[in-house]
């Protein structure tokens, strides 16, 4: 079963908030003005982010958009 | 005044749309299963899209879903 576009953007925006020395989901969730739960669904594949809040994510985490989608090193 | 993402987005699959043999927006539609005004609307960057179409548009594109958010080719 080919995982799906959300658990494929979930795990990137784990890998790449942990890249960037082990930020927390806190941290992550504030510089997004998002709240921590929401990261959490997030990165567990189960909310279906909307273009805005990607665009957040990208800015908070200084990445492309579509860094955010480049699922190459997620097993 | 930096393009927003809903921006950037939709022409980008507007310039991917027009790549394949100048798909029409009802082409894109009709493979997306959705509605072709939808596909407008996004294309005019008035739609928050979210990751299940952002999955949907891509597929029906044939391109991978990092490729619609590739803006270095948008002027």
């Amino acid at each position: 079963m080919t995982k799906n576009i959300r658990s494929l953007f979930g795990q990137r925006v784990r890998q790449i908030r942990l890249s960037k020395n082990n930020m927390s989901q806190e941290k992550l969730a504030f510089e997004c003005d998002l709240h921590r739960t929401y990261i959490s669904d997030i990165e567990r594949g189960t909310r279906n982010v909307s273009l805005d809040n990607i665009e957040k994510i990208s800015k908070a985490l200084e990445v492309e958009p579509k860094d955010l989608f480049d699922f190459t090193t997620i097993d």
